[in-house]
Formats: C-alpha cells, structure tokens, sequence
C-alpha cells in the first residue's frame, strides 16, 4: 500500500514497474480505466502470465501464474518480486505502508492442500498423499496423509477427525472424568471408529479401518466385539427401536454431525434431524444419563447459541455445561 | 480439471465460457499461446476483472478481483462460478475430476489476516482488529486480535504467542512435572511475560503490558518484583556476567527464538547464537539443573534433528527429551 496515488502517479508507478516485466522478454497488454488504475497483463511464451493491478488509491498488486516446474518458477519469482518491491521503494522513497507476499497457492494438482475451516478462512494443510479417495452412495469419502497430524478423514469436503486428534475423541467423551466400567454407551455417528461406532456408510468404515488405524485401533475389524457392535444402519430407526424396547443407557454420545452452521433452525433441515436425535436421545437415556456432543468452530457464536437454545425446546429439561478444546487438525478451537 | 483438452477442446471451453462472461458487460481480451491454450482477460467498467486460463491439458482457472464493496461481490461471484460450473459439466457431460472454489484473498485492507506457518503454508486467521502496530529499533511489532485465540503477538511477521497458547507456556516450563518453589529461575527471552522475561526490547514489553494481560497477568507492571527481576538488556552479557560471578540456576529457560529453519549451521548467524545461548546456559545451571526450549513447526525435520546434533556438541554432556503440544494459535503442532 502506498499514499494515496493520483493519476501522473499510477502513471508513474506504471513506468517504474514495466522495465522489470519487459526484461523478462512478457508481452503487455495494458488497460486503463482512467478513474479506477491500470490492469497491466504480461505474458510469457512458456504459459506463464503476470497481473500488475494499480489502484489509484494506493494499492499495488502483482500476481504470477505458471503452470509445472514451480520450483525453478519459485526463484525466478522471488527475484521479479525483489526487483518490484526495490523499485517501488525508490520512486516513493522507502514511504510504503505495507509490503506482504503470500505463499504460492497450488491447484489442479494430484494433491489438493486447500480445506477451509468451517467459518470459511482459507487454511492451506502439509497434505503430502492421497490415501484413499472414493465416492460412496452417500458421500465422497477422502483420506490424506499430513505429515504432522497423521492421516485426515475428509468427508464432502469438511475435515472429519485425524489420527493427531486424540484430543476431540477424549473431549467427546467427557474428558476423562466418566468411568464407562460397566455402563451402557450408545455412540452415534463416528464412523472412523475413534470412540465406536454406528454409522450409515460402510465405506467410511472400511477407510478408516485400513487407513485411520492409529484413530480405530482393531475396533472396526470386527462388528461385533464382547462388549459391543456397530450397526451400519440409520440410527434414527434404531434409537426409535431401542425407545418402543425400553432399552435405556447410561450414555449416548452423538458424533453424528458437528452443529449447524445455518442460522434458520425452523427451515433449515439439518437443525430438524438434530433436534429428532437429541429427543430421542433422551428417551434412551437413563433417569441419571449423561449425552456428549460435538459443538462447532468456536467462531460460529451464532448457531452455537441457537443450539443451546434448542436444549431449552426439548421435550423434557436438561442441564448442560460445555468445554472448548484444541483439536489440531481442526486449526480452530472447538467446543 | 478435465481430461485432456486437445486444441478444438480448448476452444470449446472458450466458446462454452465467453458467453457468461460477456452478458456482464465485460470487456474481453484473448491471448492464444497454441500449444500451453489461452488466456482470457475480462474487464469491467468498476475495476474489476477477470482471468480465465485454459491449460490444453485439462486444467481451467478462473481468478475474480475485485476492489471493495465485497460482500455485494461475494454474491455476484458465486453466481458466475456457479455459471461457469454448470457451462462446465454440460459441456463435458459431467466428465469433470474436481471441482474447487477456493475463499477469496483479502489483499491491502487495514487488517491483515494472512500469516503463514514456519513451514510455509498459507493461512488465514480470524483477526478483526489490530490492537497495536508499532516499528521498535528491533523490530515490527503487532498484536492483533482474533475472534477464538485473543489477542496475538507478532513479531517481524512471525506469530509469536497467543491468548490462548497456556499450551506453549506450560509445556516450556516443563509440562507442569517441575516443582519451582525456591528454585532460582533463569528465562531467557518471552517479552510476552508469558513465563516471565528478560528481553531486550521494552517496546514488546509495553505493547504485551497493556494488550496481553490474559499472558502475562500483571508481572510485566513492575520490572523487578518480591521473587523476581525482568532485565531488558541484550541476554549474552547478562549470561558471561552470570557465569563469571559464579550465579547458578536451578532451571534456564530458553524462551528467545525457535530452532533457526536454515540447515546450513556452520554458517547461519542464528545457529552460532543458539549455540553460543546453549554453552552459556550450561554454564550457569547447576549440575542437576534444567535447560528447557522450544523446537519449531514439527514439519520442519531437518532443522530440528540439527539442533539435536547441536547438543551432542555442547562443552558438556547433556541428556535431553522432547515433547510435542498443539500450540492453538500456531496452527501446527511444535516440538
């Protein structure tokens, strides 16, 4: 950013820069909106291109684009951007504002490293492998290896849970302060097994069974276990079953689905089936029952109260405390 | 990404596209390379513009910019992807291998939110205000505020310690397994006042006093208190006045800088100073005493196994164990 640039500026700016492209062997393009700077575009024989945008106001932008080989492009980028920051901060005298260059953003690769968090920021993560990519009845089903949280379960596009994320399954579990000795759990949703699990989409489970074992353990190689089973089914027909039976537990944790991110409870259907599951929930639940879920991003205010609101709707009263805590592969807080 | 595109697809992506583009009074300019396809430039009349890049071998990008007025663009901005989505799949009958929108970049407005890690990687915090921003003869420093971590501390770019990061400040001082009580405490560096601090710089300490209290209490209002010392002098000659006087500490903790991210220790400045802090220290601690750091991002191997080298060639034995914590605000997990 600079002061702000009136026309003979931007025109000035212009004449500093184009030399530094132009040595470069680019072809220009230049338009000029007389009110709104100059959109200048160069372009190289090998693919590449460079966007120089001077905005009468003050803020110089400079974009470079090049396809493959972008290690060797990385230097000879420096080095441009080098002689445009050098250049600039001669003609106004070192009086700049702010100079800041991003990262490289990488797309179209094998590797796709961009998964926005859930209030929307741009998070790039150090995905290193495809592990498992396939598409279910239900949804697309991702497993990437990071080198620093272990494989990362990606479910539609939202990052589930990964192997570094011991923290969401403790937290989701009462935080080490439940004896579970001989108590009934009822888990709901949780399909990488990282607590057990019963969960409507086999092929999560065979994912995580092969490729999130560091999260499942043996858990999910068996169905069946001494002390438990999955059941891969809609767990709404199984929680009105277990209902109509009596059936009662000492906890049911809800893994299912993170809160609502929408803001219309009464519309919007997401926000209908999480209220279906937390009364039912609580028809399973024993008189002393304890029921564990997950919130959202700690940034989400909004849906987060309109969840505890709905804690208020429900058909008979509850009390409620929450916890936020780190899940690392998230790359927010988390209650 | 397509399959490949041969010359007459590349045109066919070009015919399919022009339309949507066209029917907003976009100005347009085609740059046809032949053998890497095309690259087309729409302007329109308000400043903004268009990129639409069409790689022969199946990748097509298209780049929105924009000045101002963003949420009303946001709007427009989908509605053209969701156009050029939809011209996509028609055109290639749902042949398509990814589809990828990415969040817009918010470039040269008051806050910036861009801070990547120490490995690189492009993130994006949640910052919506800047508390503090002010050049010291050492440094650039900044304390910004985000929605879920508090207030942050930047330094030259770097983040440096969060509100939220009790995680970093428990783990440097050993992870709560250390008893201090009448121990003589030696803490290097941490003008955060997060364990306690002698740093050289009061700026910091003024800036983190008055924005970072949820750090550093009120430790940082008064230099020298009943059990402690806060000296703001360069640590080297502090440490050689130490160790000629014959001053020894239970504990040292090194709270100055990461393990440097050049691999080159023989001749990087940053390496020779860590040692030289490391051979100092030692010389200060009692003989059953303890030197703690930090690491740096865990992605960043080689450096970290240099500096594990670095302590097999200390003056003096040491035996030494590390531990990783998710320090929230960092984004990636640290040794």
């Amino acid at each position: 950013i600079l002061r702000d640039l009136f026309h003979t500026d931007c025109n000035a700016v212009l004449k500093a820069l184009q030399p530094i492209f132009q040595e470069q062997g680019m072809t220009e393009t230049v338009h000029n909106w007389e009110d709104h700077g100059y959109l200048v575009t160069y372009i190289k024989k090998n693919g590449s291109f460079a966007n120089l945008r001077i905005h009468p106001h003050g803020l110089v932008l400079v974009d470079l684009q090049s396809y493959n080989d972008h290690m060797k492009g990385r230097e000879e980028v420096d080095q441009l951007l080098n002689k445009v920051e050098e250049r600039m901060k001669e003609l106004f005298h070192g009086n700049i504002k702010r100079v800041k260059r991003l990262p490289a953003i990488l797309r179209g690769g094998v590797i796709d490293r961009y998964w926005p968090t859930a209030d929307g920021r741009l998070v790039e993560y150090d995905i290193d492998e495809v592990v498992y990519d396939e598409d279910s009845p239900f949804q697309n089903i991702k497993i990437l290896h990071s080198k620093q949280f272990g494989n990362i379960l990606i479910l539609s596009g939202d990052v589930n849970l990964a192997e570094s994320d011991l923290a969401y399954t403790q937290a989701i579990m009462g935080s080490g302060k439940e004896d579970y000795t001989g108590k009934e759990v009822l888990i709901l949703g949780g399909g990488d097994g990282g607590i057990l699990s019963s969960n409507i989409d086999q092929m999560v489970i065979d994912g995580c069974k092969k490729h999130m074992r560091k999260t499942c353990g043996d858990v999910l190689d068996n169905l069946k276990g001494e002390c438990y089973q999955v059941l891969i089914e809609d767990c709404i027909p199984v929680l009105k079953r277990y209902a109509k039976e009596g059936r009662m537990f000492d906890y049911v944790i809800n893994d299912l689905t993170a809160v609502p991110i929408s803001t219309s409870p009464e519309e919007d259907s997401t926000w209908e089936f999480l209220r279906l599951i937390l009364d039912l929930s609580m028809k399973v639940l024993k008189q002393d029952g304890k029921y564990f879920t997950q919130g959202n991003c700690i940034n989400l205010t909004d849906a987060l109260t309109l969840y505890e609101e709905q804690l208020s709707r429900l058909y008979c009263p509850v009390e409620f405390s929450k916890e936020t805590v780190c899940v690392p592969s998230y790359m927010e807080l988390y209650p």
